[in-house]
């Protein structure tokens, strides 16, 4: 008897995955049905994104997994009906290597200092080389695969990289904190700051007036992480204040970020549209067909949400 | 009986180099003098920047080697004065890294689209991702040490690279081409283009109608190495037809690049002021050092200029 897989996310979303999905179903070798519309008693697995209409997970009472299209869980995780183990996308092809050209891209820009010379609207010729990256010590608050790659890469060119996480990591190359103590001192040497916290309780407004302060002054933020980890004003007040010399933001609060929000207007904030790590398609749609398979043939899934940590 | 070190270059570069040249000449063990002023014929070796008073070599009668201060030698290897051994800086602390991190910053700028971000008055949220860097092939012209090194980073962050070199090169993970076809070869498949060849007369406009019209459409233009490799007027006319998106441009046939060359008023051209590679003081005043620690063992000088080659 075939598997059933319901399609779960928005009808655009349909359109670009349904390929993918069954070049990637089809190459794991089990039978299975895949549409966006069937009997709930009948699923085994939702393909899932947590804007879909699908919100109460009681009738799908035969259902094995949830299988997120998106590495953000947070809209989800706390679903009371939602019981079967879930998955986030981790999908190292797009999500990461976008990642880690968006980190990698917007950290040398600030270091060697671009902004000046694409905008140089009185054709200035000041011949000042910027420090080498090994005199530019980057900060990394958040650990995880994201977090970690883009610390990689960023030591491979030079940075001395200095991390953060809840839990003590231990990462080639990455100076590795935690605690509060240890938050404060990568703080308090990060000339270019990089934030890529899941979205939870505790690392709401991890950038605050205070935490701010402990920073060099001069120094870069930089946000793809979560837009809940900043107090926006706080931010928008070291920004005036030259504390922090510029921020550039790929998530927020409301999204798209509202016309009449000061980020838009700030001459020393870039604003990108949340495209920092973007789901690529073909590569998506082989991660949801491993765990697929994962299920069928006993083995653990991948990348399980922790429902107690909250991501 | 100590030797005597000349320093001929501009009076402001003394004023960094002396404390950073004693450091590094300290440190090899050699008695030594150095100095601005010494009688000709005292004189064993010469600290040089092409643009010192000093052009004729003929009364240095018992010099041992000419050390370039800075790694483009074009405007002294054709002195008929300068017979003795002549050296360029190749200061991997300084000018590799600093190219390294320049060009990877401009190759990742395009790449990511990053100019729409932050110069963007309209406020648009257009969250179109880029395509991952495995699917933009970049190439690049003039394989020696900044090229390799510069190839070597791209490709570390998920870039295709092709190399293209007067004689043919076997370089880890870049694909080295030669020859006329191969230059074709290069050119055809270059979303983004990178400049790194010497200044020589069979270099002199490698950019020209004919080679920037075989490039893809929408291509991006990064030259940090002479500015004599291409041929402004063409690239301002590929500019205007937008066979090439944009140019950033480092360098240029007249520096500081004058005021009102078209270049600067141009929107798809970006300039920066001859920064991408900087000779650091300390590590190149270390590099000065080692080659005379060479000379007075008896050991081959490092980084010899070849006369045929003109670099």
């Amino acid at each position: 008897m075939p598997i059933n897989v319901l399609f779960a996310a928005h009808p655009k979303s349909w359109a670009l995955y349904e390929g993918p999905l069954h070049t990637a179903l089809d190459a794991i070798g089990i039978d299975y049905r895949l549409g966006t519309d069937m009997a709930p008693d009948t699923v085994d697995y939702i393909v899932y994104a947590p804007n879909s209409p699908v919100q109460d997970f009681t009738p799908h009472t035969r259902l094995k997994a949830v299988l997120n299209l998106w590495a953000g869980v947070e809209d989800a995780v706390g679903n009371p009906t939602l019981k079967v183990p879930y998955a986030r996308m981790v999908d190292d092809e797009g999500l990461t290597q976008g990642m880690v050209e968006w980190v990698t891209g917007h950290t040398l820009r600030h270091h060697l200092g671009m902004d000046a010379h694409i905008v140089n609207p009185t054709h200035a010729w000041i011949a000042d080389a910027p420090p080498v990256a090994a005199d530019r010590p980057v900060g990394i608050l958040g650990l995880g695969e994201l977090g970690s790659a883009c610390g990689q890469a960023l030591r491979a060119l030079g940075f001395p990289v200095t991390g953060w996480a809840r839990s003590l990591k231990s990462i080639e190359g990455i100076a590795c904190e935690t605690g509060e103590d240890g938050l404060r001192a990568v703080l308090k040497q990060s000339q270019i700051l990089i934030l890529l916290l899941p979205s939870t309780p505790a690392t709401e407004n991890t950038l605050n007036s205070e935490t701010l302060a402990l920073m060099p002054r001069g120094a870069f933020v930089i946000n793809p992480g979560r837009g809940a980890l900043i107090d926006d004003d706080a931010l928008i007040a070291a920004l005036d204040a030259g504390q922090i010399a510029h921020a550039t933001l790929d998530v927020f609060r409301t999204e798209p970020l509202p016309q009449d929000h000061p980020y838009w207007a700030h001459p020393n904030v870039t604003v990108t549209p949340h495209i920092a790590s973007e789901t690529r398609v073909p590569s998506a749609s082989r991660v949801i067909a491993e765990n697929i398979r994962r299920g069928e043939t006993g083995a653990p899934f991948l990348y399980l949400v922790d429902r107690d940590a909250g991501y």
